[in-house]
């Protein structure tokens, strides 16, 4: 007899902390796995090609001539140039390598950022302190202009590299540079007597702070995060004092607001998204991971509040923000316009982290959901399918001059998403010291670590394009344990069976996970169905440029139509509304599924004239949507997410 | 036995060159009379009151201290101040101040413009000179950058005030002044050796010249005219030539392209309107002008391609262009967004202009048509009702935000309408040796001099709400000639009587003029039909934002939906494909014809959600839309000109 797939007698434990796994504990398939080795074989290389040619490496190796500044200023802010932030480009790219050495070791790569690494030690100060931009270009007194200059930013990501560099290789060199440097940076801010009150105007350095933390075991690092925290926004405001203190105005600031830096009130009191999108981002990815490890729940109000207002009234359907071009960010509630969407791919990497983080309390869909959507759509549109350029800003339509960048002036995307990429195999699970929840699909094997022990899980998944999820468990500890599958919000009649005996869904879903506590037996296999068929999103009311028009999605990804598919004039084509959908699958674009819709084609009555009384002609036509991620990778032309729809 | 209404075996005399009124010849009511009123009651003294309150004859007045720099320097280009162009501000608003002394003599408004008068007479230079930014405020050497600084262009707008003044009060001082400097600017520039070989970066001198030497009848005005014409784009460029004298990179300029002022070839070769809006109407204004007053036939080929180009590609439905802020103009072929159209009140104002000028060759409505749309719409926009708030950029789309403003810190939209406004009468007709063109109809009455004689016409009307024209010849000569009424080209079924006998349209129309050439009787009494259904305009495939959508015309009106009569979230609202509109006469809005449509309204499946594959609901409704000029009168809220439309 089999045992019950999951017993409602038997209560099932109580959450504790979901830590993710171990990136070497994963090995990602499937989907994931051509992208991974495109960016392990291509981009880790052309990204520190690139870093190279714009002169990254003159300005950090105290060896070679100083390389003074190279571009020129920022158009409207000459207080700042493109180079103060090139320390954490480099570290991106630096993390994307390590995440590279997991998925196939390459001693020429290593040596490269090897190189590097050798040339910040030489660079470290004698008191720990370390930026390039500071030590080797510009002659501005360190932490003078925590507002504007980006130093505990780039700190950051070094930080986060170091980590990354650490776990892929072992080799020590590079994290115990960081927490010198990191230790350096303790002795200047906090609230002690003598120290600055600061924190960055970028938030980074808090969320790497925790990293460093949960891979040495410091506290103190823990510590240091929670204080950059909690003394944002407070009064009187350190960037009032710090201009005052360089004899600058305060008034006088670009960004006219400190909303830009989501300084403008304590973090305790926030409750609406404001700024600079990556920064908001950042910031409350921070603020979850210090209410995680310090179990903090005076935290969670504003992180419940902030969550809620970005993706009820600020989230475009292909899950990134941020609108405006001039802020790089927020503007005001429903404000998601097409064609200008700013939409930074950082933003949607930043997006993805800090659902990640909302996770580390227990598994919800609520975050995980978005996640996906970010994940698959406004995010991993930001890299092409060779690997060799890159979106900064994402429209969701183009009248066809929107293309992808081979660089940069701020060239903070490119390794963003090549880094969320080539480590999405830690995004996949969840895992406390009795459950694993399972947040992605993505064929794959994992050993996944339990208090009782390691569990194995070979997962086989033509996921995104298919919904069909075999779970199959290779190894398992003889404790019972929980293993919750997440069931996506847009998954309207999923079945699950373990061992071919179907299980009620309905009866031990929690937060869109389906909770299974059982004792489970070598090669136990779960059967995971979530059924996808094309849907067509409405979006609300208040977001005017979509009435009237549908995005088409299926399973977690948004579609798009290309003129390449469909010709020129997207506008002028429709969907049919109750028609029908086709899903081919095709070797296209990396071998995706795409999807033939009836549709219709106007033809203007008066071609030529640019307003007539006469009302086009409609014909039937059959229009081709491909996954808006892959758009742009074949010929140029426009491109349209929000598809008019109209007439049964 | 009546005459026949137009003989066609008596051949119509060869059209000469047509000239306007003179604005003291059209007396104006119907629809315009209180809209002049209004001006010269209300918005003349305004905008002089608005001058003094920016300080304006402080800088101006030579017997008060020097005011300095008051505003702050524009971002992003520290080389040119809001207050540069200044004397053209004033002179606009001297030139409305001029036309409301033909409405009404007002004593205490012709003293404060004599006051003014004064002040320059005492600021001009022993040599002619007249600029007060630069006798007053800056000490740049005089004429060193043509290409930022306005000098010209101020010199432009004071020439038409002096003309304007002159005309309206027989006051020689201004007219005088501004000849003197006329004739130093002539001894300044052109293509004798030592003189400088420069032309103004926004184009105005030109026409003013014209104005100045068709009011004097001193050719050496427009011969200065057209030489800054000819020389504009040659080669050697003058900004080059000019910006290499100040010791200034030339590749340094904020606009990157001499396209922004329309100097990047030479005007005969400009095929494609290009650059800032209003420049290019300014010039093409003037092209028009010394093509006519030299029947120069070398400028008509860019003259046909560049209205062409704007009108066929690049005109709102408003008659409004100039889609971007960040060029104040152009930027490619079919950009006509709707929520962040520029369109800009002085562009609309200046087109009005340009098409008028095109009518010197003879009537076409090919531009009269234009000029009428952009007149009652993307012009008349720019004033409120009650003459005391003002529109500089024009939305086609509001989501509520976009109000008129008391004052702008470009305050150049302001008096630019008004001074349209109140010499309106002048664009009516236009007046050749034996025929008379009926441009615009309006209710009036007009003293037109023929060479055999005075003709009065007295005109009845409710147009532009009523498409019922009463003309009554009052006074007439003893020869024979042509009365030219234009059929409008949105008037499908135009219908003239003479006398109560009908004549046959089509057989007498040229160019979209029906031309009646015959002896005229004093009392002959000619009616003209224009019906007025309410059209739904569909914009041509390229516009995509308007697919889907249609503009409800009326007549010349276009016509939009505002939130006070029919509740927020415009875009959920929608008109029904051949639903019935009625035409409701109300005294709201000074007296508009609002138009009832049968529409509907969808409300969220699922409210409160942003995105939702669950369609929306329909019901019906009946929507109101009144005149585009006359949105933002009362409640504030969305306005919305592009409606959808769907389902019968």
């Amino acid at each position: 007899m089999s045992q019950p797939a999951s017993d409602p007698s038997v209560p099932r434990p109580s959450r504790g902390k979901f830590r993710p796994p171990a990136l070497g504990d994963v090995k990602v398939g499937g989907f994931f796995g051509p992208r991974i080795d495109t960016i392990a074989t291509v981009t880790a290389k052309t990204l520190l090609d690139r870093c190279v040619e714009a002169g990254m490496l003159d300005q950090i190796d105290p060896d070679r001539p100083r390389p003074g500044v190279r571009i020129p200023f920022q158009e409207g802010n000459d207080k700042c140039t493109t180079q103060m932030f090139w320390d954490s480009d480099l570290a991106k790219s630096i993390e994307t390598a390590a995440y590279a050495l997991y998925w196939r070791r390459d001693p020429e790569l290593e040596a490269r950022v090897d190189e590097i690494i050798d040339a910040y030690g030489r660079l470290q100060a004698p008191d720990g302190y370390l930026n390039s931009w500071y030590l080797r270009v510009d002659t501005l007194p360190r932490w003078s202009n925590l507002r504007d200059c980006h130093e505990l930013y780039d700190a950051g990501h070094l930080i986060e590299a170091a980590v990354a560099y650490f776990q892929a290789t072992g080799k020590r060199k590079f994290i115990d540079i960081m927490m010198r440097y990191a230790d350096h940076i303790a002795s200047v801010f906090g609230t002690e007597p003598g120290k600055k009150r600061g924190y960055c105007g970028h938030p980074e350095i808090e969320l790497a702070l925790v990293r460093l933390a949960r891979t040495t075991g410091e506290r103190r690092f823990l510590d240091l995060a929670r204080y950059f925290i909690d003394e944002r926004g407070q009064s009187p405001h350190y960037y009032d004092v710090e201009a005052a203190a360089r004899g600058d105005d305060p008034a006088d600031y670009h960004f006219k607001t400190y909303e830009y830096s989501q300084s403008h009130v304590p973090v305790r009191e926030q409750r609406t998204v404001v700024g600079h999108a990556v920064r908001a981002a950042y910031l409350y990815t921070a603020m979850a991971d210090v209410a995680t490890e310090f179990a903090d729940e005076s935290l969670e109000p504003a992180l419940r509040s902030l969550w809620a207002h970005l993706t009820e009234k600020n989230l475009y359907v292909t899950g990134g923000f941020g609108p405006s071009p001039d802020n790089e960010g927020l503007t005001f509630d429903y404000d998601l316009p097409n064609d200008t969407a700013y939409q930074e791919t950082c933003a949607s990497v930043a997006l993805v982290n800090w659902a990640n983080r909302m996770l580390g309390l227990g598994p919800n869909a609520r975050y995980t959901d978005i996640l996906e959507r970010t994940l698959y759509n406004g995010a991993l549109v930001g890299l092409s399918l060779d690997g060799t350029r890159f979106f900064y800003d994402n429209p969701l339509e183009s009248r066809g001059q929107h293309h992808r960048w081979i660089w940069h002036k701020c060239p903070c995307c490119p390794p963003n998403i090549s880094r969320l990429v080539t480590s999405i195999g830690v995004y996949l699970y969840g895992v406390a010291d009795d459950e694993i929840a399972v947040h992605l699909y993505c064929d794959s094997t994992a050993d996944l670590k339990l208090a009782a022990g390691t569990v194995r899980i070979v997962e086989t998944s033509r996921y995104p394009h298919d919904g069909h999820v075999s779970l199959r468990l290779q190894t398992v500890p003889a404790a019972p344990f929980t293993l919750s599958l997440r069931i996506p919000g847009w998954a309207r009649s999923a079945t699950i069976s373990i061992n071919g005996e179907a299980i009620d869904i309905a009866a031990v879903t929690e937060n869109g996970y389906a909770r299974i506590f059982r004792s489970w037996a070598v090669d136990d296999q779960v059967e995971l169905d979530l059924p996808m068929p094309v849907e067509t999103m409405h979006a609300a009311p208040e977001i005017g440029a979509d009435q009237g028009r549908v995005a088409l999605q299926r399973g977690p990804l948004v579609y798009c139509l290309e003129e390449t598919d469909n010709g020129a004039k997207l506008n002028s084509v429709g969907l049919r509304a109750g028609g029908a959908f086709a899903c081919e699958e095709t070797d296209d674009l990396g071998g995706v599924v795409r999807i033939a819709a009836d549709g219709w084609r106007d033809t203007p009555a008066e071609p030529g004239v640019l307003y007539s009384a006469a009302a086009p002609t409609r014909s039937a036509t059959t229009l081709r949507a491909v996954p808006y991620y892959a758009w742009d990778n074949r010929a140029p032309g426009e491109m349209l997410v929000w598809i008019r729809q109209e007439g049964e």
